[in-house]
Parts: C-alpha cells; structure tokens; sequence
C-alpha cells in the first residue's frame, strides 16, 4: 500500500500514512489531537480542516455547505486520505464561526428599500403664511388651514392641544411654522400632528411587545435608519411568566393597570436608555407601531383580556384604531399615532401579521411556513393567497424557564452541547466563554437532541441508566443527565437534564409539530412539500437547525430551505413605521389568515399525542434523522 | 257746570266733582291719595286705574297697552272727567306686574319645536348582537360593529376609552348592550359614544360662559325639556371683571391655566347644584354646547387669548372644532362631544352667534337689530341674507359694576326709580321688596333716564345744583344724587349717583349707541327704519325700554318693535344641543356676519362723541324724548 505525505499546519509537522487512513488518525499519529466532540461521529464539525490537494475522499460532509467544500474544507474524521496532502488546521474560534452560521439558506435581514416621499404617512413642511392685519382678520386656526390647503394638505381642523399652542407658535415663527401631518391614506385628508417654529426631528418607535422581551427600535422618518436599538425583559414578568397568569393577574382587582403600569416602565426605561444615547426628548418620537400577541396588546392598551383564555377564546379587539401618545400614556408625543398593528386572534396577534410581512409571507409564492416560537408558538402555513395559522402552547421551556437548570440566552447560558458518542462526555459552548450557570433554549434543544441521537435516551425520551456513565444518574427529580459537575460550573452545583425536564421539552416540541401537522392538514398538504421554512423570534435566532429537526420540532425538509429572520415582530413593525403600504399590507396579511383554534381541533390531539416520541412516532416523517440515528444506535428502526 | 259722580273702588267712596276735573284730583278730594312718583306727568303709570263708564278722556296713555285701554285702563293723572264713573283703584301689586310686563312687543321665549328623531345627532339604540361560538370568533369590536352597520349607524372603530369596557359590557348585557351614538351629519359616519348593559340618560348641558355670570341648562334631549337651570357669577371675577384685564391675567405665569380652573369650578359648582336637586351623574351628560365671548372661548379651551386685545386683534380660533369631555375637564362623560359653538371674531363671540340664532336672525326678512349688552356691548344689525356686527366695549357700568353704589342684580338692588317732577323726591322698586343696598344696571338706567327728565341733569349730563332739592348735593366725587338717605338704605349708608357715575353711563351709552351708527352708515340704513330690535342677555331682562330710549342708549322707534329675549347666548347653545340643523345655522350665521371692527373704523369715534348727550347730541334722532323732554323742562330744544 503506498504511503502518502501528509503536511499539518500551521505547525508544520508531517506523518506518512497509507491509503484508506482517517486525517483525524493521521494527526493523531503525528502528535495533534483533533477535536472531537461528538466523538468523531461526522456530527459537531468541529474536526474541520482545510485541504491543499486533491488526494483525499469525503464520507460525510454535513456540516460543511457547498462554499466551504469548495475551499477545501473537509471533516477529519470522516475524510479518508488516497495521496499526498497539505492540511491546516484552522483555529477553534475560526471554525466556531464559521459553524454559528449553520447551514440554512440565510440569517440574514432582508434590506429595506425605503422611499419616504411617498411611502412615509408622516409630513414635515415649512409653510409661509400671510401676516395678519385690520383688512386679514382671519383667525390664526383658519389661516393655518388655509396655508395647509395650499400646500396640498386639506385639513379639517386644529386638535386642541396644538390649538393651545398655534397663537404664540405662529407668531414666534414670523407666520412660517413647521407643520408635522399625518396623512394615512394619500388621497385621505391630512391629521395635523405637530407646529413648531423650528423644525421638528422626524423621529419613529417600532415597539415589539413581548411576553418575556420588550424591544425597541428608534427610526429616522426619512431615511428609515435604526438610530438605536434596545431590549429589555418586560417587567410583567413579575407578575406571571406566560400569558396565561398575565390574563389571570389582570382579572385581580387593580391588576389590569398594574400591568399596564409595568409593560410602560418597561418601555419607558428602555427610551431613556435610548434617550442617553441619542439626545432624542419625548416629543421628538412623532410616531409609534407596537407589535404583540394579542394579550400583550390588551394589556398595553389596557383592554381586560378575560374572554382570551376562556372558551370561544375571543379578544376585545383584533384591530384596535391607532391612539394617540397621550392616550398611550407613553413618553412619546402627546399627538403622535400610536398604532397597535392588527392580530387575527386571541392567540395570533400582530407580533404575527407584522413578522409575517418581514418574512415576505405577503409575496410568497411557494408553499411556506412561518414559526414564531416564543413562550407560545405561532405558526402560518401557505402561500400569499392563502394562510392558515394556529397557536401552541409551547411553554417557556424553549426559552430555557419551567426547566430546572434552564436560564435566559445571557452570559453563563449553554447554548450549544456536543456528546461523544462513546464516553457519553459533553463539550458545551458558552454564551460569554466562561464557565456555565445553567442552560439557554437553544442549549436545551441542543443537549436533548445529542441525548436523543448518542443513545443516553430512547425514542421515548426515557434515560437509559446502563450506560456506564456517572453522567447518567438517578436525581432529586428521578434520572437526570448531568452536563456540569459542580467544579465545572460557575455556581458550584451540578446542573443537569432531568426526566422531568425532557418530558416538558417533548411536550414543547411536540406541541409545535402538531401545529404544522393540522395546519398541513387543513391545507391538504404535506410538510415535505414546504418549500420554505421561516423563523421569526429570538428563539430562532441561535436554533441550531440539525438538532431542532433531530428532536422532531422543525419538519425534516433539505437545510437550505431554512431561513433565520430574527425578531421579525419588531421588523415588521419597523416596516409598517416607515410606510403606508406595509401598514396596509399587515392587514391584509391579518384579513387572509384563517386562524385555526387547536382546541377545538380533534386532529391536534392525535397530531401531539404521536409527536411525543423523539423524533416522532412515525419516524419516516425524519428520514436525516433516521439515518443519523440508525447508525449511531446501530439498531433498526422499529415501530414503537 | 255739571258735576259727576265719581265711585271708588274698592272703598266705595264717592265724590261730586265738575266737568274736566283730574281723576287724580277727585280721588284725593275723596281722601285717596293715589301714587304719583313721577309727580303727575304721566310717565310712571303708578297712577294707572280701571274704568267702567265713557264719561272721560285720556290726555296721555303713554304707559298703557292697547289691551289695557280695551280693558278701560287709564293713568289718573292724564285722565279729563267728563261724566259719571265707576273707578277701579287696583293694588300696586297688580299694577307693578302690568307695568314691568312694559310695552314691548315680547319678553318671552320663542317656544321651541323639537323632533329628537331627526334633528338630534344623538341616538341611543339597543342592539342584539349574536354570541360568539368557536365557529364565529370575531372579536368583540367586530361584533359591535358589524350590530351598529345592521342598525345603520356604520362606525369605522371603537375609541380606546369604550375599548376598555368593551368586552365586560357585552358580557353584562348578555351581547344586547345600549350604545349611544353621535351623527354629526344624518349622511355621515355615526361615533360610538357610550355603550353600557343598562340604558343611558339622554341628558345634555347648555352652557353659556359669560364675562360675569355663567349660566347652564340641563336638558333632556329626548324632549328638549330643560330638566334644571342655574346661574352663578364666573369664578374667574376675583381676576379681571372685563374680558380685557381677563387677557391680561392670561399672560401672567400659570394664569392661563389659573383661569381655566376658575371657570371650570364655576361650572362644576353649577352642576353640583344640579346634581343635588336632580341626582344627575356626571357621566349622565352626553352632549355639551358652550357658548360665550371670543376670551371666553379662548379661556375655556385653555387656549391663550394674548392677540385678541392687540392691533389686528386676531383670535387664535373661532371655530374651534368639538372637544371630548375627558379633553374639556368638566364633570360630564368623558367621551361627551363639548362644542364650544363658532364666533366671528375677537369681540364677536358665540354668545352672539348662538344669540342670533335664538333671536332668528337666521330667518329674519326685515332690517333687525340685535344687540346683547354684558360688559361689552355686542350689535348686529341686518336681515338673514346680509349681517354686519360689532362690539363696543361699554364697560360693566351696564352690569351695576364701576359705579359707587352700583351692584349686581340681586336682593336689595333698586331696579326702577320714578323722580317726582315737582320735589325731585325718588321712588324706588327694589329687587326682593326690602330696603336698598345699591343699584343695579337697570336701577341705574332708570336713575339717569329720570334725572334727565325731571332737569335734575342737563343733556350734558351735569347736575343742576340749584333746585333747592336736599337730595342734589356735592358729594365727595363731586356732584351727586341721594336716592336714599342713611335711614332708608339697607346699609345705614346713603346710596347715590355721582357725576363721575354719570359720566361712565354716558360713556357706555354712548359707545353703543355709536355702534349702531356706525353698523347703519355701514349698511346706508337709518335707525328709525330698523323695524324689529331685538334684545338679548340678563341686562336685557330687566331693560325698561322708555327709558333706556330717553337716555339714547337704544333708537327711538317705536315701542312694539322691541323684543327682549333673555339669555339669548343660553337659548342659542340650547338649541344646538338639541338640533344638527339649528348647531349648522349659527356656524352660517357666523359665517354670514361682516364683523366691523370699530377701533379700526374713523366714524365710530365721531359717533361715539356725538351720542355722549343725553339723549344725543342731534335730539331730532330722538323725537319721543325730545316732546317729553320739552313738556318737563318747559324749554325749546336747541342744539348744545
């Protein structure tokens, strides 16, 4: 067999090998030790190399896309060497980077393309009017209206509140003042906003209104430029962590307002925040769209949210009119709109229709999917003509709460885990680098799907306790797995995956796959026939695709079917900011959803019921993960 | 020659007197002295007394009515024997209530022809809206809306406030809730009001915001009925007593607003009192009308009034378009329309709009003139197709303010004084029947009209201090007239009028009377063609027309074209509380009206110099007063 030369850089030493040999033998064999999480299974890609030549054969390129095969890069323990070979070896950091990307079509933000002259509602003008005089009497509201009916702007009337500043206004401005309209429909009259005598700065909020996260985004009216960003958690997580026990809380007495009281401390913080930074004063926020499921905008709007959770499940209002600053009781403008975007009900609200345009739903023309995985997941199904959309209750388990040693996605939080298939020993990345406090959603999802796919539990989810591995213990809540010992982690406790823990997480997932099952159904489609997979929300954000398909959350379709969006709540707020045809557009979206209430939904139940296996209980609906699992666990798949 | 018998009535005396005797004289020769304060000359009527037989003849009939010379009334010191009689002395009490009644055309209202159904922009509607189920889950909103459009009344959204107790009413009311409507427009879109599980009561509140006094109707817009009335002065006194130290006050730190809370009390004070009597709620009023001055206006609004009181004299709005209550601040429902009614300018507010409108100017066919005298002196003058209006600012000496022993019209106020001819001793009606505490507006007129007539003054308005009368005396403001001594005031204080007294009710007078010259000349029409005069506002109430004539402050035709009319601003706002079209009619009375404004106008001064003579300087202007004038003070008119 002839030996081939193998270089590895960048330390430059050099091992003879023969035909067939593994590069991640051949470092071995040449002193470097690769690494090798999942145990050189082809999974974690962490082995990845870069290859100068081209005497080498690959068995498994799956966490490598077509640019990276292109560069050369190959996983050392599943490329199999068949000549002579340069091989770096990149950095750790490097590859990690290169591996947060995943291989989904795109996480990227769609660009905005923005015309304010004629997309913008919102109107800043100078106008010049005639000084009044013994043969001009005209009173000042008239001469004003005349001086805005010149200019275009037929108007009714002058709203109290500028009213009682117009005389000196005017007169402080020489009879040029500065005029703020709103003007919604193009050939609809124009809303007076705004006077001033020097001009005003076109300044915008797009608020998402979580249950968990309040995020803001100040935008500049003409240019449609983010000026600043910021979130926070919603302060009514004090008083209940899902929307269930806010409804419940807001039925107290005094509780609706308190509520409202919070989400506007929340929000008002979040302003001065930005306020520090920027210099911007309340008055200079001309304009607000606030987007939310329909029970964060009850509460906001200070609406009782009873009827939401009791059945028929009917909100005060899916379409709430826009109201102004003052009535919003926000540090805005006094005269600004407020406009609280349109849900389609109880359980879809406008965090969806507004994610929805941001995704494009409103132009797709393939079979699509849209998921927003929160506290509860939303999800649409079909195309621009026609949407179905239901809601899950998934729990706050995906955002690492209601688990014992789950966290939010801030520093100290697994976010990502790998486990050798051998030794069953895990390799956890860690949001900041230092040592862990407790696990993320997507560290949750991560750990559950290496649970899943090295074996340490079964189809069921249930802990094989015969392993051989002290990993695997009986704990304070029955079998756990544990992913820190106490030294490891940086609160001197082990944490640990317990049986109760998965049981929420399969009950999670299985919920959400349930959705796009009846949703599919209604639409007589099937999932593998989505030809694109969008997901909106925080969650997404950091999902690790392979894992969400392995534990049977996300349908089994190719990775580049996947796109990452972000929190497209607060995009498609920030979209229905900055233009009247968005505005109009969310609507529509909102009109064309026909929503499908789950509870009233025979099919769900059999749909959840058969989704509580890992990944499903037809596991032909998964066939990558068949595969994956199949070899791992060496057995063949059987019915359970 | 004959002698006649003359029986007296109730007494039954007799007494034989000759041919041509005075009945005055043949009572007193039977021992009956009859009242005489004018001292015989005919012009009092206290002498007035009842017929039966032809036997006499009237010299002068001058305070009798055609309906009381029907019914054999005669003044008894006008009146010849010339055969035998039956005479009816009828009691003071009798008499005073024919005098007061004077011999105008009308004091009474205009009865008001009400059809809520088609001319109320309020509807108040129950509706049977479905129940929700799982198969029609329409929100809340939805549901309501779609109701009202079965009903009729499309409304484009819920306003947030009725938001709020949206889903908790419909639930109430078992989904049959009571919903109350405003419908501008009987073509226009109709916006939700109220909506609760019990029906609301269709109560509304006329207001009108005068300088001194406010006064509110509550009214039943159903029927039209005013359910309550009150009046009380205008809280905002204690800082200015006229519109112009009002606008001062205005400028000053924080007196705006200091104002607005001093009127908003005023009226809040009004609708307690209200309340108390008719168990009225604050959340009961569902409709508000306001009438008032221009400063009035601005005040209530909030609005500041600082370039009404400067050359141009610009308001900041004379047609300010209908607050909520929760804007207005007053003590009504929240989502109440408050319609501060449409003025024409600075002095030309929507007490004169509203007024003429309550005069029907709107349909008047003949040359009219109207005026309304508070502090400032209001005129129009013109018919339906054509108005010219203007103000004078008369000053409150009209009001029994800015006069030594002026005072409002209230308890102890003399009202009316008759000066006898020959000893220049006084008599006094006084309001509530006891001892004077001063004189009130019309007590005033009264004094100076008598003091001119009887010579105490000359036409230009100086005492003659060489009558040999006790009651003509320096005083410590100069020259005065005691109208009681120390022992007949209520005070232990002489009451009299000073020459510094006379010369503001000159001044007033003359301010007005120069009005309506100007607003003549302005039209090319003589006074003595105006064929209706129409008189509006409290002082109006009280007006003794003969001799606000013989003073000059009104035109000298004849009796039965006057019309008092009360508080026409009051009547006006309560007629478009009840009616679209009546609330349409005053914004083209508004509309219609030329405002003139006379500071700004070279005639008014030469006019207003002109009128400073009592009656004015060119008497032929005045030809009634002329021929009493001349008969008292036995001299030929000349010019002075």
């Amino acid at each position: 067999m002839p030996a081939h030369r193998i270089t590895l850089r960048p330390s430059n030493r050099t091992v003879d090998v023969p035909t067939g040999t593994l590069l991640a033998e051949a470092a071995q064999r040449a002193g470097l030790e690769l690494a090798q999480p999942c145990g050189g299974q082809g999974r974690c890609g962490r082995c990845a190399v870069q290859i100068d030549g081209s005497g080498y054969r690959r068995r498994s390129t799956l966490r490598l896309s077509a640019e990276d095969l292109e560069a050369g890069f190959a996983l050392a323990c599943q490329t199999v060497v068949e000549g002579d070979l340069a091989v770096e070896i990149p950095p750790q950091e490097r590859l990690q980077r290169m591996l947060v990307t995943d291989r989904v079509a795109s996480r990227d933000e769609v660009p905005l393309v923005y015309e304010s002259s004629t997309m913008q509602s919102l109107r800043i003008l100078q106008l010049a009017l005639p000084e009044p005089t013994l043969d001009d009497s005209r009173d000042d509201q008239a001469r004003l209206l005349a001086g805005l009916a010149d200019a275009g702007y037929p108007s009714p009337a002058v709203p109290i509140p500028l009213l009682r500043r117009l005389g000196p206004v005017l007169r402080e401005a020489a009879w040029k003042p500065w005029v703020v309209l709103q003007q919604a429909d193009a050939q609809g009259p124009a809303r007076l906003l705004d006077l001033a005598a020097s001009p005003p700065k076109p300044l915008g909020l797009a608020l998402d209104i979580g249950t968990t996260t309040v995020t803001a985004y100040l935008v500049h009216l003409d240019t449609g430029e983010i000026l600043a960003q910021a979130a926070e958690y919603n302060d009514q997580i004090s008083r209940g962590e899902d929307v269930v026990s806010r409804i419940i809380y807001a039925g107290k007495e005094g509780g609706l307002a308190e509520l409202g009281d919070l989400v506007r401390r929340t929000i008002t913080a979040l302003l001065e925040r930005i306020r520090l930074r920027t210099g911007l004063e309340p008055d200079d926020i001309l304009k607000v769209t606030v987007s939310g499921n329909t029970t964060m905008a009850h509460l906001f709007l200070g609406i009782p949210p009873a009827s939401i959770r009791l059945s028929p499940y009917i909100p005060t209002v899916n379409q709430p009119a826009p109201i102004l600053g003052a009535e919003s009781d926000l540090p805005v403008h006094p005269q600004a709109e407020v406009d609280v975007l349109p849900g389609v009900a109880s359980y879809v609200g406008s965090d969806i229709t507004a994610g929805a345009l941001a995704a494009g739903l409103d132009q797709a023309e393939v079979l699509t999917l849209f998921i927003d995985v929160g506290t509860n997941g939303e999800i649409v199904l079909g195309t621009r003509d026609w949407l179905v959309a239901c809601a899950c209750s998934a729990g706050p388990a995906f955002e690492g709460a209601g688990v014992v040693d789950g966290m939010r996605a801030t520093e100290g939080a697994i976010e990502e885990v790998w486990i050798h298939a051998a030794t069953y020993e895990p390799t956890v990345r860690v949001i900041g680098g230092g040592r862990p406090r407790g696990l993320c959603g997507s560290g949750l999802l991560s750990l559950l799907a290496e649970l899943f796919v090295t074996g340490v539990v079964d189809r069921g989810g249930h802990f094989k306790m015969d392993l051989g591995s002290p990993r695997v213990r009986p704990g304070e809540h029955g079998p756990e797995y544990v992913i820190a010992w106490p030294a490891e982690s940086a609160t001197g406790r082990a944490l640990a995956l317990t049986q109760v823990d998965v049981d929420n997480l399969l009950r999670a997932k299985a919920a959400i796959y349930a959705g796009f099952t009846v949703l599919a159904g209604r639409l007589g489609v099937d999932l593998a026939d989505v030809e694109q997979v969008l997901i909106g929300g925080a969650f997404g954000k950091y999902l690790n695709v392979e894992k969400a398909v392995q534990i049977g959350l996300l349908p089994d379709v190719p990775w580049n079917r996947f796109r990452f969006l972000g929190n497209t709540s607060v995009r498609g707020a920030h979209m229905a900011l900055l233009s009247r045809d968005a505005r109009q557009a969310i609507r529509q979206l909102a009109e064309r959803m026909t929503y499908i209430e789950l509870s009233a939904d025979n099919a769900f139940f059999d749909a959840f019921t058969a989704a509580l296996f890992l990944p499903h209980t037809d596991i032909r609906r998964f066939p990558s993960v068949a595969e994956v699992w199949q070899r791992e666990n060496g057995v063949k798949e059987e019915r359970p």
